[in-house]
């Protein structure tokens, strides 16, 4: 069985909201295995819904709608499926008589305009809304079923959950199960990792258990899908191929999907019973935010300097003016000083740093990009110097990914130094 | 002039993320004016791409497609628009030629994979891409135009606005002019500001000039929108209406659009001559962060401290042990001697300091969701205590915007203390 999810609703066309609905009920869909192959956005225009129901009928079994059941002259959601059915519009006694019990429990007068939501194609059934005033709509023709749901969220997922999917997978009678598992990579760009990845993607084929990369924020996420006649089945299959990831990319494994590289660390600063502290120059206070997002944090990082004036490095952590002098504020020299001034500042085991050149313009002859990231601790000490790419935001964002990933790989022992 | 937007990942049917691209495309196009009537969302599979396109050839002029462009083999964008424009991938030296500058600019080796971003329909040019490696792909068949930009939203938006938006508008010609602009407010909840923009809502009506309130981040934007033939007449109409605005409001508007409150602080202190040190608890960082996102930051922004365990306040501020034995590390008396703190620990003018509980569990019987922030500087001091809603993330969010909103209305002179 296939379906496609149909989002109503000229807002989703302006952009004055993003489709979350597509997106929660594509995740459904996944979830109890009813493949979807497309997510269409259209306005409040009944031609136009009806023509996407049409589409859908031509490729898809299941067409799932959401949005445009409202009680105002633009929610005509009715209107196109009874078009695209070939049916007619009713009002449906049972409907008003419902809506009518509602508004007297609320103790509110019904607006005439109201009585729209009591309307539904001539063949087709209603769905119940436990939630509100609009109910849904679940018609068939020529073999194929749609569902229509209203596009508040809260009453599109209590619905969807309570009356679509059960009717769903009754229909289908037995669903393979799709699920999903994304494994965090640092350190390696995604084409490194696909290159590295190459014999496994070639030996799975088309099959049962297919890759993807997804990029963003200096870090990549290999994405993993496995489809089984069962959930556990699914699960074993993602086990077996999540470990040969794990082989061929070793420790620029950061973690699975929701093991985020701030997670990772503090972890592993605790298994260690180590403290932490950092010293930032061009990520100007990222990584201090992005430690402290983790719940529990305060366990293991002590704390920051966001040293960004350049005095600000001897007066606040004693790093040694000929030091600058010698070297330039974006050397290995300063950035293992300031790791190791953030130590002895804040009194922690271990000093993380950055410094370097975000842009927009150069810095002292030292181009755009650079950055020298520095790690001071029981295991000694490390830097790291690296151009990065993009603006001023990319290349913050992009060294503060950098340095928790040197980091995390020297409290895994498992950095060459 | 009739465009669609396609956005190809099979992510975006697995719910795995929203379909932002196309809240964003969809917000450009309306702004020029440019009528879009479908958003298709299909996942990495050659003849599914390409029959979204064809589906959008036989109803409009432009597809704008979004996402598939990268390097690794699940990428498939380029092939569709070969397969649906009836022409043949080529590999394109020019090409090959950026690919290989790009990186050795960043010193790095180019796996062989990325060879394949250098492919493009025969008769289709490409897009630069400034931030990123894949390039675009403009191509024309039977007076239709598909436009293809990468998934990767900060490349999806440089490409959006460098070079397919103005394409678009050179091939419509005249259009009828749709500009929008937004105004900033910070310190007003959304239904205090709709209230107070009642009258002003009430006297436009359904005329040329449409209001919206955005709300997110601890700050609301209004979204004022105008139609008029030419983009001079739209621009005149909205002058008046943000004079309105702005008048209403008082100091609680921030700025137009992109004039974030780091930006006016920023600009603030400069025309006062003044700079800023900040001590952050509870919001870890952000604060540091949102300043030096703004280029040009160091010359106003000398640095912060975040100082996350308890005991780094006396030990890096030289906040006194009584006081917080006294008052407790969530009090206005803390937040002012931090503040004093950072100002001394960094030689600067003005501290801004925020301690607090941001969750998930209270502390020392200070409920979730405490924050107090406090500014010092040259005009005195004054500290504010409030209550956030919502998560960890939320808290931190909204503490780091009552923070920057303290410390404009203290430049800007108009607390109230």
């Amino acid at each position: 069985m296939r379906a496609e999810v149909i989002a109503v609703g000229t807002e989703l066309l302006l952009g004055d909201i993003a489709n979350t609905n597509a997106q929660t009920i594509g995740r459904e869909l996944a979830r109890i295995g009813v493949d979807c192959h497309v997510h269409t956005a259209v306005g409040d225009n009944v031609n136009r819904i009806a023509e996407a129901i049409t589409g859908t009928f031509a490729r898809a079994d299941v067409a799932i709608i959401t949005g445009g059941l409202g009680p105002t002259q633009d929610d005509v959601t009715r209107e196109a499926i009874a078009l695209a059915t070939e049916d007619r519009l009713v009002t449906d006694p049972a409907l008003v008589a419902e809506l009518e019990e509602r508004f007297a429990r609320m103790g509110r007068p019904m607006a005439a305009i109201n009585l729209r939501q009591a309307e539904r194609p001539e063949r087709a059934d209603a769905i119940p809304n436990p939630l509100g005033t609009a109910p849904g709509v679940l018609a068939e023709h020529d073999g194929r079923v749609v569902y229509a749901i209203p596009g508040v969220p809260s009453e599109m997922i209590a619905m969807l959950q309570a009356s679509v999917l059960p009717d769903l997978v009754r229909r289908a009678g037995t669903l393979a199960s799709i699920i999903t598992r994304e494994i965090r990579v640092s350190g390696m760009t995604e084409s490194a990792i696909a290159e590295a990845l190459g014999p496994t993607w070639e030996r799975l084929g088309p099959g049962d258990v297919t890759l993807a990369y997804l990029a963003g924020k200096g870090e990549v996420r290999v994405r993993l899908t496995a489809k089984a006649p069962t959930e556990e089945a699914a699960s074993i299959r993602l086990d077996e191929v999540e470990q040969e990831v794990r082989d061929v990319l070793g420790p620029a494994v950061v973690g699975r999907g929701d093991e985020t590289a701030e997670l990772v660390v503090g972890r592993l600063l605790d298994e260690r019973g180590w403290t932490l502290a950092c010293a930032e120059s061009v990520t100007g206070g990222l990584i201090a935010a992005r430690l402290t997002d983790v719940p529990g944090s305060s366990a293991t990082f002590r704390g920051g300097a966001v040293v960004y004036a350049t005095d600000t490095k001897p007066s606040v952590l004693g790093v040694d003016h000929a030091l600058i002098e010698a070297h330039g504020v974006v050397s290995g020299s300063v950035a293992r000083a300031m790791a190791d001034g953030a130590r002895r500042a804040f009194g922690a085991d271990v000093g993380l740093a950055t410094t370097g050149v975000a842009g927009p313009t150069e810095l002292d002859g030292v181009p755009v990009g650079t950055v020298v990231v520095a790690v001071s601790g029981p295991l000694g000490e490390a830097d790291r110097q690296i151009r990065l790419p993009g603006n001023r935001d990319n290349v913050r964002i992009l060294a503060t990914s950098v340095a928790l990933n040197l980091l995390r790989l020297y409290l895994l022992g498992a950095l060459d130094r």
